[in-house]
């Protein structure tokens, strides 16, 4: 049974990689990573490409049988889950936490699940848009413990916190 | 004489149904749905074909010479009066409440006037943001009464209500 | 009932409207202007907006309860037929002689029919590529019977066949 | 050595001339008139033809080594300066103050300046959002004086206040 | 070390499978099926998705360390390798025996390699054109002998071989 | 008086320099750089970047009020001039060789005038297909005689001789 898990993965955190881990013990699991073409903005710092190389290179996840996809908006609603099977392999399950995804998918038969909501050890549910503020007011020892080692080790490498913060501070202006 | 109505429908309500009998009774209608792309969102719930649905089964215009259109957006507003010729038949003249589209028409030459804006019983003018509204809370009395008959007995038929209820409800979170 | 009816109408022609006539006792029929965003080619001469106005001009259709609607093309065969059907009213049976059509509705599970071929008194088969290949040779007397009286005048108001020919003569070259 | 200079003049004020000006005495400048795709909106009322004209026109450049270039958005900032290269000739140096761009070329290992902030005789930064606000705001004293007498008398001629009135008095409604 | 390997895969084929073991004998390889956006023609007869599952359920390639990642053309050749970039992981090699696809990568400085030109026991190239070809002319014995069995009970049980003799059996006419 | 000369310069040659010499001496001259979305085929091998920069180089337009702009094709032939207006500064007349071009501008009621056709001391018109024909087929000695010398250098430094012969040597096949 394969399933797909659709997430945007700005910046994969540890609730995507327990709920991936609980999912990958049921199902071969095809990771979305979803609007593809969005990058260098606040709500999408990273590219498609770093997004899938968080993924593709986390040591959770060895092992398992994932396959990671980028697939782009296509900004139609009425089409987009047609769109998404033209893309990807055949798979019995979506799981997702995105209301709009679900209403989609259901919409076309599609059976939808709800990963469970993860939190850390102080009960603070892990995710994404708090990852990025904490990046964003470098709060370095704080998101550090929302994401993985290996994806701490890449958004630094790459200068990730930076560009997140250089891209916060963008003010409407001269231009 | 061929006239233009252009609109976005979501829903048709009884407002353009009156607007649309009364430019009926002048000229030949070319009812142009438009944002023919957007779906599934709080400002655009029904797809096109729904709406043009919405238009094709309306008993109050039986019998009328209308022809219904939908145009997806193009946004580039420089060439979009443009785009509209390109696709449909002539017309003589435009009718429309959207200063934009008035604007656009206008620049291009075309006659552009603006229909009655009609009230309900008490006084209340007839809009879609107003229809979505109480849709989306769930005031079926009131909203029934803003759009036809057919329009009311379609929406139920599709579930077009609980539809916007759960669009309405999305959160921006854990995704 | 309602029936699709798929053609470029480059130009309309007999065959066309022989076939229209035929459905329409049986179906209210919704007329599909294909390859919309076409024109000003030797395969497309006509606008949109030109193909439409012949349809909704004929004479022979008045009295009909037709509606037509432009849909360009989105080259992407896999969701074409979930993007019409985003677009358009509910249909119960697509008529169409294309078969790339024919195989990507009935993929959908469509219920998809073919057309009588009409012909002329002389048994040839009315074409849209004749018609256009008359047309480019100057054989005014020849394509003048292959589309009604309406259409002809129509052409020939808009100055389409001096268009075609000289579409035609483009030759590759200096440019 | 030549330079790009990357704005979106809606509409060309003094502060863009004197950047301009300046940077022309070192290099030859290609003007990138952004967001060319953007017309008949509060934010971009311009069309870019005509932004590319008040630049043309502009008596200021006269004898300047200056070739204009509208670029449209392509909406992916990954490839965007990729983009940028493919469109325009060479270049040694970018100058802007957008933020965005200016990640964007570093990214690429272009070299980024930004020219100074020029301010008028009372110490206030010319802008083009101040521009824009003053022309909706009928303050024709004012804004005059932020443009050069070319593109004051351009801005007349072709209606561009009254236009922008008119957008920014645009509101949501019954379409 | 991570490799890229470029393929159309319609169908995956049997000199895709030797290439793809090679390579992985020293590189984790990701396989891009490429035109991910065409099917339902004679060129193209697969969807990328059909495509995807070829490869991921190749018994082959069973404890391989693949991912199938399928990537839409953009039509701009200037910007393709760097659209490829922002989508995917990095990688450090690509193997192609495509020649435009090896010129746009080697002008990026990227090592391209070319597989070893893989021929059944009779010499004959192993060719997706070819493949094609015998599908069209309803050579089964001679095509099933050129793809794996997995492949080979994939066409047969989604219907290909029968849908690409319709795609060949189209003729221009009367539509 | 602005005049638009539009070509697609794959290279620019001796005839277009002659012509855009020519028109020069009544016009203020935008030259437009046609299809500019193409490059690395056979008949459009070089980028837009590159042929602005054969022209923004040219000696022999040293002086000259020239304004280069590149602009990609849209593929709608009902709205393209209308696109080109809204893209470039008001203009006054068309010159062009290009059939289709010119019964665009025409049906606008733009005024076009085709340049002279100009011809080698052998009486040969100069025309970018013969000069990319003659660079595939490496007879550099001719093909150098049909191009200025500067874009004659740049071609090589650039390697644009050798770019093209690949191209040209590009075969359907394994791929």
């Amino acid at each position: 049974m394969r399933a797909l898990f659709v997430g945007r993965f700005q910046p994969l955190h540890l609730g995507h990689i327990k709920a991936i881990l609980e999912i990958s013990k049921k199902y071969e699991v095809i990771v979305v990573v979803g609007s593809a073409q969005e990058s260098y903005t606040v709500k999408n710092p990273f590219t498609a490409g770093e997004r899938a190389e968080m993924l593709i290179n986390e040591k959770n996840f060895k092992g398992l049988n994932l396959n990671v996809i980028p697939v782009s908006d296509i900004n139609n609603h009425a089409i987009w889950v047609k769109y998404i099977i033209s893309l990807l392999p055949k798979f019995d399950i979506v799981w997702t936490q995105n209301p709009l995804t679900k209403i989609l998918f259901e919409k076309e038969k599609f059976k939808v699940a709800a990963q469970e909501i993860y939190t850390n050890e102080y009960g603070k549910i892990y995710s994404g848009t708090d990852v990025r503020n904490e990046i964003s007011n470098r709060h370095e020892d704080v998101w550090k413990n929302m994401v993985s080692a290996d994806t701490y080790k890449f958004i630094k490498m790459i200068g990730g916190d930076e560009r997140l913060i250089n891209l916060t501070s963008l003010t409407p202006g001269y231009f």
